[in-house]
């Protein structure tokens, strides 16, 4: 008998967030408002609680999670690591393969460690009510899920179009007790202007940034606010907990060292949860190969800038300083909903431009090709965006049997597939091809970032 | 802080199943064949492997769980036992409610807990096929996913208005490399038959098994067999390992005793797995209410007769002793998928009618209630089977703190209700009612049972 699961007691779950800011070899490039002039935390006052912008701009190097949020965590955290021995035995590799189990969680991924940290700093601050946008819904679904358990008012603004075809992810909010409303709609200005337009719009995530921002800063009574699923350093810091729950893990497993920490990566926040504190024992001398895993069609890591930009696509928001296609870039309508951002979370983005991270793009069909081979050997059914970082496992663990290597490879496994299995469906009947965006186009796009502030951050040159 | 999870290890997942047969004071009425006459085992060699046939009539009260099927179940298994300490603290009970949680396998129920060993033991007897029919999909899904990692072929009868209804669980079928068909079907004689008489029809779960069974006995070579999901004795014996498990985990959470043991029952696999094992205690002096909990519209258990019954709509297998609404009974069309059976396994029916276990029903309004305060509370979505057994555990821990009692409540949390959400909708959105089955349909249906041969369980009247 093989031991292939490996937990933590409630007990031994971590009780401090790992901030990375603090171990950048450059200092994290500053917000910028519309006047090229670094943003203050007061400016964000009207959108986030004070505590949460204090973890924005926090550079504390370890920051105590409060025991409260703990409690809710414990519902479904520690999460398992589990070892993929039925995908090592299938490849013939030498390589130990681990993944971290976030898919347990009640919403179905990882995003819940950030949506019930946030849902209760805002509770704290005396906000009554967040609003916030989804696509999918993976992120609405995670944070209607925290406001229910720890009692505020949410309301969801989703894109029209998949608010039309995952009716049911509409559901799950319901059932948390969230309203969800499908964006653009009559509720805002941004809204009623843009259908007085586009009647027949079928929404982007752009209006609905713009609507639940909008929602948020005009409640006269000061008591709502907004809030965000991935990118912002605050959110990436609150899956942290993730890769330090893997690090106790592996110890468990008696491994003595990873080589190589994989995560897909969107906005950041799934890939940036696993990898921030195996980049700090690299920060430390110690040899990791660590990989951010996007989408080929839409490639801010690979074949992005390193610029200012916008992070929604109306330009609402500050200029942040990241890996970007530019905020106007509309990525194909692939199935993994979660990798079509134009751009990458600061800190990851300066992470790689230090040579700290090396991303690596995949395209759909191996994506799927990557997540049939998983359930035929691991038995589950995996999220679209994780199937990415699958794809990138397979070829690592290829890569170490050619070398002859017994690597240890460690993947976040960060959602299930179950409410996504449309895409499934299209790549079994043949209807569904990979997708790598085109030279040309991409040329196009960057020009959006023409006049753009620069951004610069020090290539060490030690990695 | 408290801890709500009780996990155990790997190498203390029961090695054995627990058969309840060997300790029921009746011995079990024998199935009979067309003629009357008890049918040998010979004669089920067609439909299945004689491997599973001989723990079919076993009556040796443990049996050895083979070391290679427990490889497998330790993919998801030891499942976690949880204490649902929010629910307790809504309700303000003394009483201390735990539910084992069966929605973490891959295929999100239970079912997967005899799907593996079903397709082991037919691959062991060197089967290369198995078919079967599934309704709202959950078995179907179960039995794709155990010949994937078992090495079988498999295919599946789906009825046609589920399979229409409810696209997605083909999918996943597919994902884990079965044949999903639409029921009735132009592949077996059966369903070519109906199809004449009815091209428009929505097929039925009784039309399907007609066509797996069909498909399995017609194959020359001998290498096709079908398989069950319910019902059966070595179906329910599969399912104590649940049981078996939540003894484990209810020492190290330090209960020293359970008062209320509690699952639902379609056609009783998942209420046979947690309860039976407490059966025994019951059988040996312990005090503990053991409560199946069905559908009001489907209320075998609890408006029945105790008689033998076809355990299909056509009349193709032979006659079980069972509690049963008549086999040609057709329930109201509740969400709760897996409770639409018109009878009840003989291994539970005659704990039933012995007094040792003691059903209780409730209709689909009280269920979503129970499903949605599950939700606020716990925050898990559960199946809507499930929600039936939690509307229960609602009433029992609401009688705990009438009576000022610390009781323990334990119950089987079959499964997540991700792939069930229309039915969610549907009540939140007012378009769903309770349903309690009619006095006269009742008496209606009643009537097919005569003139079948007489049923007799002695009543202990010890419980």
């Amino acid at each position: 008998m093989q031991t292939t699961k490996f937990f933590l007691k409630d007990k031994d779950v971590p009780k401090k967030w790992y901030n990375l800011a603090a171990d950048l070899p450059t200092p994290l490039l500053p917000p910028l408002g519309p006047d090229g002039k670094p943003i203050t935390p007061d400016m964000l006052k009207p959108v986030f609680p004070e505590n949460l912008i204090e973890q924005e701009v926090s550079t504390k190097r370890w920051i105590d999670i409060p025991e409260e949020i703990l409690e809710i965590l414990y519902r479904w955290r520690p999460t398992p690591l589990r070892r993929a021995i039925y995908l090592e035995k299938y490849l013939k590799t030498p390589a130990r393969i681990y993944y971290k189990d976030e898919s347990v969680s009640p919403a179905g991924s990882h995003k819940t460690n950030t949506s019930i940290p946030q849902a209760w700093y805002n509770k704290k601050f005396g906000i009554k009510k967040l609003t916030t946008e989804t696509g999918a819904g993976q992120w609405g679904c995670a944070l209607a899920f925290a406001c229910q358990l720890v009692g505020l008012e949410c309301k969801v603004y989703m894109v029209r179009v998949s608010f039309e075809q995952k009716p049911m992810r509409k559901t799950m909010m319901q059932v948390w007790g969230a309203k969800c409303l499908a964006s653009p709609s009559e509720f805002t200005q941004a809204g009623r202007d843009i259908l007085k337009k586009m009647p027949d719009t079928p929404g982007s995530l752009g209006i609905a940034i713009s609507e639940a921002v909008e929602d948020a800063v005009s409640d006269k009574t000061g008591q709502t606010r907004y809030s965000l699923g991935s990118v912002l350093n605050h959110v990436l810091l609150h899956q942290t907990i993730i890769g330090l729950e893997a690090k106790k893990q592996l110890a468990i497993a008696k491994e003595k060292k990873v080589d190589v920490v994989i995560g897909c990566a969107g906005g950041g926040s799934n890939f940036g949860g696993i990898a921030f504190p195996f980049a700090y024992d690299k920060i430390h001398g110690k040899k990791i190969t660590i990989i951010p895993v996007e989408s080929a069609s839409c490639p801010k890591m690979t074949r992005g800038k390193f610029s200012y930009d916008f992070g929604d696509v109306s330009g609402m928001t500050p200029l942040l300083a990241m890996m970007t296609l530019g905020h106007q870039f509309i990525p194909a309508p692939i199935h993994a909903g979660g990798l079509r951002y134009h751009a990458m979370a600061p800190l990851v983005s300066q992470g790689i431009v230090e040579g700290l991270l090396t991303p690596k793009a995949y395209d759909q069909a191996q994506a799927y090709e990557a997540a049939l081979l998983w359930a035929k050997t691991e038995g589950f059914i995996c999220a679209p965006e994780t199937s990415h970082a699958i794809a990138c496992v397979i070829d690592e663990a290829k890569k170490a049997k050619a070398e002859g290597k017994q690597k240890v490879i460690l993947f976040n496994y960060s959602g299930h597939g179950l409410m996504d299995l449309v895409g499934y469906d299209k790549y079994l009947s043949g209807q569904l091809k990979g997708y790598c965006l085109p030279e040309d186009e991409l040329i196009d796009t960057l020009k959006t970032l023409e006049g753009f502030p620069k951004a610069n951050a020090r290539k060490t040159g030690k990695w």
